[in-house]
């Protein structure tokens, strides 16, 4: 083990672009050091540059093969690129750590790309937390374009791809109707389709079926697009205009390269009418509002057993086992302790 | 539209086992109406009769067919057996309903079976919230089996299918990478693997793979099983004892209904083995503990906007996105609001 690198030769390091400091305060993140977050306050001024990709779909697609291939296709154009490969269906991070080093491998030597998975033991919200100070922390290092690969389908990975500037979903012919069914959740999140593994039968179908449904969609999509209660009301999301633009359908080849360059000017292009249209402030601002929610929840489930007397936690547990009070009013009286805690520490009262 | 029914009328239809009523109160609870909470709180006390199975893993795996054989197998053993689908991927249920549809018309005609899915438009922990309630509600109903099917594959669904009594983790021969790293994080939470669509190609190789990752994991499993860090510390997870059973992996053809009847002998064993253990005691308090934690989380996030003054969440967000005020600062400001409102509307105080 090496030592402790103090927490402002770390910040120098980060904000200079050392990847190793990077590496190690992203770690300080994941693992909620206690210098966690005066590491990301420090950097936060910092940031603001980055531009953020999202790129989801179901597994089988070669998502990983495709984020790889666009990282080069901007290595290529002369950015810089950092990765993010999000893997949230597990406490355990030993796959997302092969496929960092498959893929580091790939594109070792190059001070251009830097790669990076994360997976966290921490409970509800813990990965959203983590992953947006990650961000943060790539950006602050200085790369050009971040791309945030997460690599389970549900509702928490949605969300963090939701949270880039433009949002790619993944697709791929042939898949099972259970892929159909969350292709339809993916569909109103897209800014940009990817039908990968083009090379295969059945892609034009694929392609067929995509723009199918997103015509039938597209009479709802505008209101519904970018949906996401966030907190308590609906956060606002008519403050941007996006009517009226159409969502490219591309085809891909991750593993050869085909259509991957094509795919990096649509980016390119979305982020080029973002930026002309307005509309990326509202997408900074939902992004905000989301990281907000986020850090608001954790926050508050931390406080949890310390705004109740030791014990009173699995005593509720236990009576709603029993049938003795309903978990909604065993809910009730947590909320209210909790609320207590953090009054009477806010006002410095003893209750 | 039909008239709507009234909520007394329905907890009593419900607690009978009529179907519609039992529908029309899921919707409620789904919908989050005015008296969802007190249909939950009337049929509590008239739950924990029914046995809770989780079904999940990647798409593709054929999870819903072997989901929709089991219930038959059920069936043919003269139980009577409730599916709940959740589709947490989408705020669109347009999917999961068309499954239904399908699904339905397979059971249809036989009372015993009621097939239900659950997609949701709430925000955070909206969806772990109505499927808990949803759980409860067909519980109270009187269904001795209770399947319950996660359509995406990421942390929260994990958490969904995780509060089960039995959880069965459903794999495929041939499956890419991507479905490997899933797979890891779902090794930890099954108590039984089906590896699915047994007769294709690849099989054995697919079996004997899972059984080396068992094999693997075996040293530290019991450790990490079930982990789940649970609002503010670690559940307590000691108080059941677990050890030395081993986690059978089964073979299965969904579509033919091939080693169905085993994988029911399994979780049936499973079930058996958890209540000579007095493991299920263990179980029940997980899940009880998972459900008041949702519960907690969407209640206080409930109170952002009423604990803050008007605009205020807005100004923050726009405060953070010009780099005015970090995101850790604003989320502090915003905890506070929320704890002084729910304190004095506690304490009848005015501020």
């Amino acid at each position: 083990m090496s030592k402790q690198i103090p927490t402002h030769q770390l910040i120098d390091g980060l904000l200079k672009g050392n990847r190793l400091f990077l590496a190690r305060a992203i770690s300080r993140v994941e693992n909620e050091a206690a210098d966690a977050t005066e590491i990301v306050q420090a950097v936060f001024a910092r940031t603001g540059r980055a531009y953020l990709i999202g790129i989801t779909g179901a597994p089988g697609t070669g998502k990983s093969t495709l984020v790889s291939a666009l990282a080069d296709s901007y290595r290529q154009a002369g950015l810089t690129v950092a990765v993010l490969a999000v893997d949230p269906s597990s406490p355990f991070s030993g796959g997302a750590l092969l496929g960092d080093r498959v893929r580091m491998t790939r594109h070792s030597g190059d001070a251009g790309v830097f790669i990076r998975s994360m997976a966290t033991r921490s409970g509800m919200g813990g990965l959203a937390k983590a992953t947006g100070a990650a961000l943060l922390l790539l950006d602050a290092a200085g790369f050009d374009r971040i791309l945030v690969e997460t690599v389970g389908v549900g509702q928490a990975e949605v969300e963090i791809a939701s949270a880039a500037h433009t949002i790619v979903v993944v697709e791929a012919p042939g898949m099972g109707d259970e892929v159909q069914a969350i292709k339809a959740g993916l569909l109103e999140i897209a800014d940009i389709f990817a039908v990968n593994k083009a090379d295969r039968k059945g892609v034009e179908r694929a392609v067929a079926a995509l723009e199918m449904m997103l015509e039938m969609g597209s009479g709802t999509t505008q209101t519904v697009r970018h949906h996401g209660q966030s907190m308590g009301a609906p956060a606002p999301e008519t403050d941007y205009a996006e009517g009226g633009r159409s969502i490219p359908v591309l085809k891909t080849v991750a593993i050869s390269g085909r259509g991957v360059a094509q795919l990096r000017e649509a980016i390119e292009r979305h982020r080029a009418w973002l930026h002309e249209s307005g509309a990326l402030v509202g997408r900074d601002r939902k992004r905000f509002d989301r990281m907000l929610q986020i850090l608001v929840q954790v926050e508050l489930l931390a406080r949890v057993d310390s705004g109740l007397p030791p014990g009173s936690r699995q005593k509720l547990v236990e009576q709603v086992r029993r049938r003795q009070i309903d978990p909604y009013s065993a809910a009730a009286e947590v909320v209210k302790g909790i609320s207590t805690a953090v009054v009477s520490a806010v006002s410095g009262l003893a209750t």
